[in-house]
């Protein structure tokens, strides 16, 4: 539920104001907190003056639920608050400090409003706000070009250490917006937009429209969330031309509403681990329902068994079977390319092997008129010995960051199930790393809850050092992504090593803050059919994985220009594979999750 | 939402059966995991056999949700599965994982259910469904005389840590219960009631109903929470016309569901600090929303000004006066007792001056033809120098513990603004303590949420050293309340000393667990008008406050019949007063919150 909101700044009832906005079809108002006119109001602690009169309204002119519902407090202009003066600092940090205190009685869960027009000192403004604030506070400030206000909002929220609690207000203005600025700002947690009604122009039948470069902007925006809308006007015009002409774009650009991904956009899942855990039917049921992802399995089956040589019965293995979906490309394969095939299914949950017996007795068989050999075996692959060697071996053990399902540790095992000509579909998977910037998913981090039945919860300082897969949404790409590393299958190397060791460099467009990195894969299917989630060459249509989030412990201011350098290293136990990651640009990190001590994946 | 789920034991399709249960307008269906008359299946691990056959259905037979939203899998008889002999305890072991495996492939978020039918040995049982199930577990007992089922809930659920995973279904025998075991089981995680179709009798109609003495049974439950049934029956009945039954019955005597209380039953809130945090006018609107608790007031003050000999002026302060509903009190007090006042009304709050300005214009002075002078004084009480002394004070600073909000401090200093003859509403405080027994409430303190900003979640250890309010529900009493500390004002002592120690003794009536304190508190206003939260004298139709829970780190056992001994400190520091708790008996804990460590009560 998205609200508009109307920015009064004109004197009166506040009651009628709510209802003149209601009217004019905005949900909620902003208004000043203190009485208009009243510029010598007395502070808290001061003896009271005898002819005291109250610096604000009463409450009860509202039903309680109304001051949360209804009204955003406008706080007055905070400039003076970070003067050397003592006096002007300390006058208006007790001006401040009443209308939070104000504001705390009587907005509940609601919020409260601060246009920033300056950003050289503000400090004591975000020491105050961070400390003060119950309620959410939004940051209001202008989208221009004139002004770098991102780094005035930058040094308020790093002074509250990155809390959840500020979100931003964005005004628009006129001017052309550096495309770079506004790609920063769609990672920043946006509350909304002040649209102020002099941007607006008259289209032929005389209504108030905006100029199709600021509906570019709006787009923008709304591709990407829920936006409310801040409409700043003077008082005595036709409010709701404009409220309903916002309401009219937002149902035209608002592409987020479809997009079926955002209910789970920026949340952290714990990665999966199939080797370890057994998968449920919930599970393989999601992984069944990418036709895509299979469409190129079966494309690369196809290919490879056209390639291979005579008609021979070709034996082909598909390994980790899960329910089955693979066979199926496998017998389409053989179809296609006419080849005759053994199948043997290899899977160590014996829960899915019921669910291949299924397939086997009724629908594997009946569709294909040549019949092939399907044998089901329950084993881990890394355990089987096969009565004859494979022609090609099939498997999707692929993670969202490539090897970090351990496909590397299974499908060595698995060589000596290949003929010496034999081929593994997928040959390899490379995986890459991108910095980001993103409030949301370091605030996500600390808050995320304990899990199952632990008796303590896990720490910020733990949960920081641990990967997580996220659908990313209100984050800011730093630069594009890198190959980080590299496995190819079948590896015939002796003694096999699956350490690894990547150091990449990225270089900010822009000044910003890193709070961690992305990560993606891609894996070579068979020649040049593969599949791909580094972003830039996405494989369309796919949906079966998400991103990595590798977080950050402490977030790093980076300026323009500057170099970003992590360094990442895949290390093998005896029990177990993990990942440790540092920074050493623009500033030396601790070693993240040093011996995996925070999250490990266990391959026994 | 509730559900209703027919018990099937007999074989056949489970499709067509989830069918049958619908038509019958059941929700759900219990059906055995296992292939009907699979017994001599094949275990994970062993090498499949030629003519191996699957163990269970394939889960294709259904949607992969309809698993976890229609189908409650049965586990097999664990018997055997605690035995000395090795042979039968790992086969039989071997046999519940295997299940416990099938079930978490198929289940999500789902459930399983086992019949327990024994209680002599439940450690080896225990450990396993503590470490397997990943879903819910509903352990299925009888409800009897004849056999203490609780004790073997009890030896299941200790062993697995009063895991929040456990959850019962009690199945409801002919026989007579008794009373204590009843609402021991009303204080226990009950999913659900089973009731075979053998306990119906026939109405005159010859429809199918429960007898007067099981219906009575039911509406205990049904009074107290959200009952699933479970109807266990043969196969060839209308079993529609049970499920219907039950159903009205739910209809009938289900006075849960108009509990205005029930969306925070047994959820716990952190303690108001009026003190030190100002309220908000969301707050004071709950607390003015308690027509009796003013009533009270207004009788007291009314009582007392009738008592008070002479026409003169009588001064009456108020003492946090929040948004002024006791000054209506007084005012409604002065009327009825023909008394001429002056009333002070002393509020620290600056926020909540500004209601008591605009009351004083608006709707004080014109309701009473009398006129009466009031005075809104913008003070601490305890910083308040007033130029007459007064007759009277009247408050309200109790909390759901009594003197917890620091009401003894501030009526302590507030003891010099009264006259020698002068009197305070109320003159006495009272708190009181009972042991209690609730898994629930242990589970809502583990799994109580990090607050605000802060960087790190709080641990387990430090949040069970912390009193709540909360509004008991699923909670065993193992005794009925006992006085603890007294608090008489105005205290006229020199030095006045608020410290305060405690031991109470309880009586088990029956075998429990302790896992903490329930805390109430009555207050005597003025001669014998008192308002009180003690269980047993709770004054009608006050909901001010509920009662505060005071949980142990550790459950300890109590045999019935045996003592329990609480000790129970109220320390006073130079800022902040805080409790200290711990048992001696039936075993000695560790202190709990000592120097207030973990939770404190700030006074400056």
């Amino acid at each position: 539920m998205t609200y508009t909101c109307l920015i009064s700044s004109f004197p009166g009832d506040i009651k009628q104001t709510i209802e003149f906005a209601r009217i004019n079809k905005f949900s909620a108002i902003s208004v000043n907190s203190i009485n208009y006119g009243f510029r010598d109001r007395e502070l808290l602690k001061l003896p009271l003056k005898n002819d005291h009169v109250p610096f604000s309204r009463s409450d009860l002119i509202l039903e309680a639920n109304d001051w949360s519902r209804r009204v955003i407090m406008m706080l007055s202009d905070p400039y003076g608050i970070d003067f050397k003066d003592g006096k002007v600092r300390q006058a208006k940090e007790a001006l401040l400090c009443q209308e939070l205190d104000h504001a705390n009685f009587l907005q509940g869960s609601g919020y409260v409003m601060i246009r920033l027009n300056y950003g050289n000192k503000l400090a004591n403004l975000a020491r105050i706000l961070a400390a003060k604030v119950k309620c959410l506070a939004l940051i209001n400030l202008k989208l221009s070009n004139e002004e770098d206000t991102w780094s005035w909002w930058n040094q308020l929220r790093t002074c509250a250490n990155f809390s959840g609690k500020f979100k931003v207000v964005l005004e628009i203005t006129s001017g052309a917006v550096n495309e770079e600025a506004l790609k920063k700002w769609l990672g920043e947690p946006i509350e909304g937009l002040e649209i102020p009604t002099s941007l607006f122009i008259r289209n032929k039948n005389n209504y108030p429209v905006l100029p199709k470069n600021i509906q570019q902007v709006l787009g923008r925006f709304l591709e990407k969330r829920n936006i409310n809308f801040f409409v700043s006007a003077p008082f005595d015009e036709n409010l709701h031309f404009y409220s309903e002409y916002l309401e009219s774009v937002k149902v035209k650009l608002s592409k987020y509403q479809d997009n079926v991904f955002k209910s789970v956009a920026d949340a952290l899942q714990i990665p999966l681990q199939p080797l370890y855990d057994n998968l449920d039917t919930y599970t393989y049921d999601v992984f069944e329902k990418d036709p895509i992802k299979y469409m190129k399995y079966q494309e690369a089956i196809t290919a490879a068994l056209k390639d291979m040589e005579g008609d021979s019965e070709k034996i082909i293995m598909v390994l980790g079977a899960g329910r089955g979906p693979l066979v199926r490309a496998v017998l389409n394969g053989a179809c296609k390319s006419q080849k005759t095939v053994k199948i043997l299914v290899i899977e160590k949950n014996a829960c899915a092997i019921n669910t291949l017996y299924g397939h086997m007795s009724e629908t594997w068989l009946s569709e294909t008129d040549k019949n092939p050999v399907i044998e089901v075996i329950n084993k881990d692959m890394r355990d089987y010995n096969p009565p004859v060697k494979a022609d090609m071996i099939v498997s999707e053990l692929l993670g969202s960051f490539g090897d970090n399902e351990l496909s590397p540790e299974c499908l060595d095992c698995a060589t000596r199930l290949l003929k010496d000509t034999g081929i593994s579909i997928p040959y390899r998977s490379t995986s890459y790393v991108n910095p980001m910037m993103s409030t949301k998913l370091l605030e996500a981090v600390r808050n995320l809850p304990a899990r199952g039945n632990q008796p303590e919860p896990f720490s910020y300082t733990k949960k920081a050092q641990t990967m997580y897969v996220v659908f990313l949404n209100n984050v800011y790409h730093i630069d594009s992504p890198k190959a980080l590393f590299k496995f190819e299958h079948p590896n015939r190397e002796n003694p096999v090593n699956n350490n690894r060791f990547g150091e990449v460099s990225f270089k900010a467009k822009t000044d910003c803050v890193l709070t961690g990195f992305a990560g993606y894969f891609d894996a070579d299917l068979y020649k040049d059919i593969k599949i791909s989630t580094h972003p830039l060459e996405h494989t369309a249509g796919m949906s079966s994985w998400f991103p990595v989030f590798i977080p950050l412990i402490q977030p790093q201011f980076v300026k323009e220009g500057e170099d970003i350098s992590g360094s990442f290293w895949r290390n093998v136990g005896s029990h177990a594979v993990w990942y440790e990651w540092m920074t050493t640009s623009p500033q030396h990190s601790l070693m993240h999750n040093t011996e995996g001590h925070c999250s490990k994946i266990y391959s026994v």
